[in-house]
């Protein structure tokens, strides 16, 4: 029975890369056998302007509903910074308990990465980041905000519940892949408080799980890691905000933001999950046909695995690797070939099988 | 008149990297004419194993006193993980009010870096560290700790006067330097409070400058430009956590943690600087002149230039970028050099001017 997909495009080159990965999944669905029915939702700057909300109680409602959410990136410099970000994507994340941010680091064949020497099979590792609380939650204040003696507070707020939701999804997918290894980021050295939940959450699943690996790196470290040694690394679990800051510097090494590819997993089905690239909505370079549509179509594939899909979903990821070794660059005018056109091509071998 | 610097060596690799610096250090006494007189503390694990104290309050006294603090590394896999560092490392540096820390990124000549086609002219800036309050105030808390409805907290706590001050710091030091350019680092779309304090506060302070160029940057996007664009950055300002993070990969950026130099400063002088590499103890290699000294070295040249010695400092530089291009790797017995060959070299290097 039909599959259906709410689309928001959103702002800026959010459009043009969602529309490549539509039309990917559409390929896939006609060679595939598949019924997915696609609704869009004007979401982003301009309905914020004209409404004055970022997504209202009918709309959330409609969303509730779809069998997944295809979402290209918001923001845009008419719109105070965070509005779109706080009001749209982490409103969703929350309101749909997509508790499991998942987030592949791979480095495709033929993709140049800035690091020297690192091969494909180095690279390859997914960072699950914990998508629904830690200092997302926005919880903090000013004590005489505006004076000599103001303060600021913000706290990272992390329950047993999340937290384990989110390490035995880890040990899950750890038990599906063959190097069946888990690391653990934070900083339990100074966060005491967030590092020992984190820490003893850990320890307590990995003892249910004897055939799986453990270790435990702190974030600063991991850093270091992602660039020198990223073939240390399997399934890497971590809270929201660490998780935030690697997976932007997993998708520096892996070749760029526009090839990093996410989903926003709610693992019980409670409702819809959501897919996203890593990027933002890039205003500088919208509308030019300048970027790279890979994160989204990567992103799609993830959905149509989560939507029970597997073989359409890696047509999506083989499209993507026989066109990536064929562009100048991984973006802007160099990359020599339209977002359109990239799109195109990614249809076509998805067809040709 | 007589400068007395405290040496604190530490464990593991401290005593072999912080033993060349010292030598160094002499070497430029003896050259420029200046007279430093060295005082050795044995604080670190052996110690703390030994009277269950980490800095007892009356060698705190002592240290006090002295016109700086030369810190090697601490940390032992016979101690608790946090104990130390907390202890020593994160007390000293708010005991002392050292509220900059200072970290250069600079890629120096002969120096493999990790990233492909970085030359060193693209690789040079500052990032300063607030040092004494965030989220390493060790503010949270546990409820229900253990059970299945545990909650546990960590706050991140800024004060006006603690980013205003850390955030001059950066604009007098830009005024310094040839291109005048202040980066604001944070993630002020979602931690609201904080961010909102250090972005009005960094107005502000941009307010008074109108000769330096500024701009914002978000803790995720600045672990992939410092990847792929370095050369965008002169200095660059941010809250203890983020520079936490941001140095350790900046250190990768720039060859390795081995390389990396950094003064925790009390501009004020009520108290004295501590200057440390930034890497660990390392105990792994520890003992086996596997370590390279060159963080250490580096440090100390930050030392030379805090108690007022410009030309002595520059000459330790010298002598390391001079020793730097023999090495066949940048630790470990691959160096070709050992920890005390390298000393002697730099310390030849400084003497022979
Ligand atoms: C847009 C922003 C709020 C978001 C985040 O911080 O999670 C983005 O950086 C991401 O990683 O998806
Ligand atoms: C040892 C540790 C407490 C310390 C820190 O977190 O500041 C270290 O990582 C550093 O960067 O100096």
């Amino acid at each position: 029975s039909a599959q259906r997909i709410a689309l928001v495009p959103g702002d800026g080159i959010g459009p043009e890369v969602t529309a490549q990965a539509v039309k990917a999944c559409d390929a896939a669905a006609r060679r595939f056998g598949l019924d997915l029915v696609w609704e869009d939702y004007e979401l982003g700057a301009d309905y914020w302007r004209i409404t004055g909300q970022v997504v209202p109680p009918d709309v959330e409602q409609e969303l509730a509903k779809a069998d997944a959410i295809l979402f290209g990136a918001v923001g845009d410099p008419s719109v105070p910074p965070g509005v779109l970000e706080r009001g749209l994507v982490i409103h969703l994340r929350t309101a749909f308990d997509q508790y499991v941010n998942l987030r592949p680091v791979k480095l495709l064949p033929g993709v140049p990465t800035p690091i020297k020497g690192l091969r494909p099979e180095q690279c390859d590792l997914v960072i699950l980041r914990e998508n629904t609380e830690g200092a997302y939650v926005g919880a903090g204040g000013f004590i005489h905000r505006g004076g000599p003696d103001e303060i600021a507070t913000q706290e990272s707020v992390n329950t047993r519940k999340g937290v384990e939701r989110l390490i035995r999804h880890g040990f899950r997918l750890a038990m599906g892949r063959p190097r069946k290894h888990v690391t653990l980021v934070h900083k339990a050295n100074i966060l005491t408080y967030a590092g020992d939940l984190w820490q003893r959450t850990f320890d307590e699943v990995s003892a249910e799980h004897p055939d799986i690996e453990v270790d435990y790196v702190h974030v600063d470290a991991m850093c270091l890691y992602l660039v020198t040694q990223p073939e240390r690394f399997d399934v890497v679990v971590t809270d929201n905000l660490f998780g935030d800051i690697i997976t932007d510097l997993g998708a520096a090494v892996q070749g760029g933001l526009g090839l990093a590819a996410s989903g926003n997993l709610n693992p019980t089905g409670s409702a819809p999950s959501m897919f996203e690239p890593v990027h933002g909505s890039a205003p500088d370079i919208a509308g030019r046909g300048w970027a790279n549509p890979a994160g989204s179509i990567l992103s799609a594939a993830l959905m149509l695995e989560h939507l029970g899909h597997p073989e359409a979903a890696r047509s999506l990821e083989a499209g993507v690797k026989a066109v990536l070794p064929r562009l100048g660059a991984m973006r802007g005018p160099e990359m020599g070939m339209s977002t359109e056109d990239f799109g195109d091509a990614v249809a076509a071998a998805i067809s040709e099988g």
